[in-house]
């Protein structure tokens, strides 16, 4: 394929160099150069058995750098990519040096004297774009593999990165052309007033592609969990064992998981994965009425934690009533799809007529597994996604799909109302570029700086 | 050649695998194997376009990992090393992947499932020594050129690395060889009484070794500090601008290096780079005659600065008279050859009659060039070493050194007291041996642990 159009400007004629590992020390450090002249500009500080610019395509030489006074900076391993047989499709080298900060921006120092220039965030990926190597869904996967903290949030990544996304959007776009096609056939024979497929045909069609399109939307509240994970408050009257439980998860999950960089522990209390799932549990002050201030901003934090959750635990005991006008505003704030009725203490009262989701001890553990079970349930609720399903995980494609679902709508009542081609036409295409939109057949430069600046320089 | 003796044991036997990049996440991870087992274990979990164990050394293949269940891990860059043409000398892969933590350490788990464990640290390069890639020195140096945070302390690690200390440790040990052959020919004839070399040439050979290792020696206090740095303390009176130096060097400073990670700032004041050199700057309490218990602690706080300091810059300024007694003190404590008078404030009185060993105004900026000169001219203090001189910069190869300078002053006594050869013949061997430990020519399993434990996991 041709490069896109998009790719005429200067900025892809130029070479580009970043280092490709993480910061800090460790046993080596990896520089990436694409661009026309990544091999000449290594062949004039390098020195190995043969010269980079006459090597094979996927070869390593092994060789020394030097600085313009002879001086030694390292021995390296260069590994050679020629166009378009690279992640960029461009020229490439990596050069695989001793894992020294110091060195590695060394090299690049001399590399950008050859004319070179830094990397700009994720130049190397929106090179691999530009060149057809990926579209733009997959790229965005890029970000999300590497951010990936839990194997599901991976392999849904991972998927998105194979094209199981974009294949499904092309597949949509292909039944919105050809659609639309037909009533543009019609349009250019106007005067002999044929018909090429029916109205009610043609409502089909777009009824069928426009369900396609809310299968994949309400993929999204799956996709988005399975990508940042689940937030859930653990929310109750006091001492009815929130913190208990939350110590039982925590110690019983197989992987407790890093926090996020500059979130603190004020605002996300604690992490854990549990069967490949991120949860982010949120306890909250035990609610109560009450008059005193401080308990009050309890409550109002309490709401606020309820309001941001994915799953609600509303932990109650066997000893304690929940006082009827609590349960009422607690039934008022959370959505009851939401929730999950933990009732808590039963080694104390195994055999209790209170009425719970779930009963379970925290401090024996009876119930635990099922309290599992039951968070699995709601993250999975109602979806019935496999391996190989295309999920919506980015929200930037969420709403492409919902504005290719408007136009679509207009295109319905269009049809059903026997509006002329035109009016139909119109909205089929712009469902059709609202999908391009996703995989990045139609973009901006704006979208483009706005996906890769969110990538890591070297990416 | 061979590898060497100690290398046959189990360890050597098994496959390693570990992690060769930083930790965090980047743009790329690049996972280290090596061992007879490495093409065989990367074949069973990769799908590219040709099988790791039939490509060729020094290629690169593209494809896929997969876990047992079919799941796709990741696409990787394989990179493939044949023995003896490897880092380690054995048959060694590297695989390239996106750089997540989570994928590094799937992909890891399903090595160590094809029966691989996880290299020790420092173990690669362990190996590299066993199988006579490097020798003991150069090992060493490996840590030094990573842990560098100084062009002057690469270079010094780079020269070690490429084998300058090596070659002078080798051609010493040939001269002692050389010499102990003539001393144990002659014992061979002891009965015919013949005299292979004369005393007084054997003395000469002897003390010419004696005055190569005592430079090599002396070379070690500048190693040292082009290795680990400069200690330099601010000492003077209250008041006479240590403090304003400290900023004006501080912001002058074309580098400011980075904090060392575990020192406190309350050890370690401040770091900058002056021409490659790194200089750990101590400010001081202002030292004067005290009944304050406060101050006296602050005072007994500048001692120890003073004791641990390379260079000592004793401040006074043009206005205030050092007391006689105060002078005599620091004199009695600073080693004059560490001491560099700076005489501050010269703004103030241009004409002033006191003397220094450089006068600057910390204010205006004057003199402060002159600073810098002393401050090289005592780092390279009697030291004229250039790019290409052997250096020492490891204490324990100054410790073999003091020790076969030791055997060497025996061998001297012997020769001079005319004891017989055997006496002569056992220190030289001994001298010799001791030498050899420098390189591992001759070691132990416990200086090789003691060694590699510092290297990080995947060196």
């Amino acid at each position: 394929m041709e490069p896109k159009a998009i790719a005429v400007n200067q900025a892809t004629e130029d070479t580009i160099v970043a280092i490709a590992t993480p910061s800090g020390t460790g046993a080596i450090s990896v520089i990436r150069v694409s661009g026309s002249k990544s091999f000449d500009s290594i062949d004039s500080i390098f020195k190995g058995k043969t010269q980079i610019s006459e090597s094979a395509s996927h070869t390593i030489h092994y060789g020394k750098i030097y600085d313009v006074n002879g001086g030694l900076i390292d021995d390296v391993l260069v590994s050679v990519f020629r166009r378009p047989n690279s992640y960029t499709g461009e020229d490439s080298i990596e050069i695989s040096t001793h894992g020294s900060p110091l060195i590695a921006n060394k090299i690049i120092e001399l590399l950008l004297d050859q004319n070179l220039r830094i990397a700009e965030p994720g130049e190397f990926t929106r090179r691999a774009y530009l060149n057809n190597k990926i579209d733009l869904a997959q790229a965005e996967a890029v970000v999300d593999v590497i951010n990936s903290r839990t194997e599901a949030s991976l392999r849904g990544a991972r998927n998105q990165l194979d094209g199981i996304l974009s294949k499904k959007i092309d597949e949509l776009r292909s039944l919105l052309i050809n659609a639309s096609s037909f009533i543009e056939l019609e349009l250019d024979f106007a005067e002999e007033d044929l018909e090429f497929i029916g109205h009610e045909e043609l409502l089909e069609r777009v009824e069928k592609i426009s369900s396609e399109i809310e299968i994949l939307l309400s993929s999204y509240s799956f996709g988005r969990v399975i990508r940042d994970g689940v937030n859930v408050a653990l929310v109750g009257m006091p001492n009815v064992g929130k913190s208990s439980i939350l110590n039982y998860l925590l110690k019983e999950s197989r992987a407790i998981v890093s926090h996020i960089p500059g979130t603190t522990r004020d605002i996300i209390r604690e992490e854990l994965s549990i069967d490949g799932i991120l949860y982010k549990l949120y306890d909250t002050a035990g609610i109560r009425d009450s008059e005193d201030l401080i308990e009050k901003e309890g409550v109002l934090r309490s709401r606020e934690a309820i309001k941001n959750a994915d799953i609600v635990l509303f932990v109650s005991d066997v000893e304690q009533d929940i006082p009827t006008e609590l349960e009422r505003e607690v039934g008022s704030i959370i959505d009851k799809n939401k929730m999950i009725n933990v009732l808590n203490k039963i080694d104390l009262k195994p055999n209790t007529d209170k009425t719970g989701d779930v009963y379970i001890s925290a401090k024996t553990g009876e119930g635990m597994e099922n309290l599992f079970i039951k968070l699995k349930e709601k993250v999975f609720h109602k979806s019935n996604y496999s391996e190989k399903s295309a999920i919506v995980s980015n929200l930037r494609h969420f709403q492409c799909l919902k504005k290719a679902e408007g136009h679509l709508g207009n295109a319905k009542n269009s049809i059903f109302n026997k509006l002329s081609g035109e009016f139909i036409s119109v909205d089929l295409r712009s469902a059709e570029i609202s999908l391009s939109e996703i995989i990045g057949e139609v973009t901006s430069e704006d979208i483009l700086n706005n996906i890769f600046m969110k990538f890591c320089i070297g990416k």
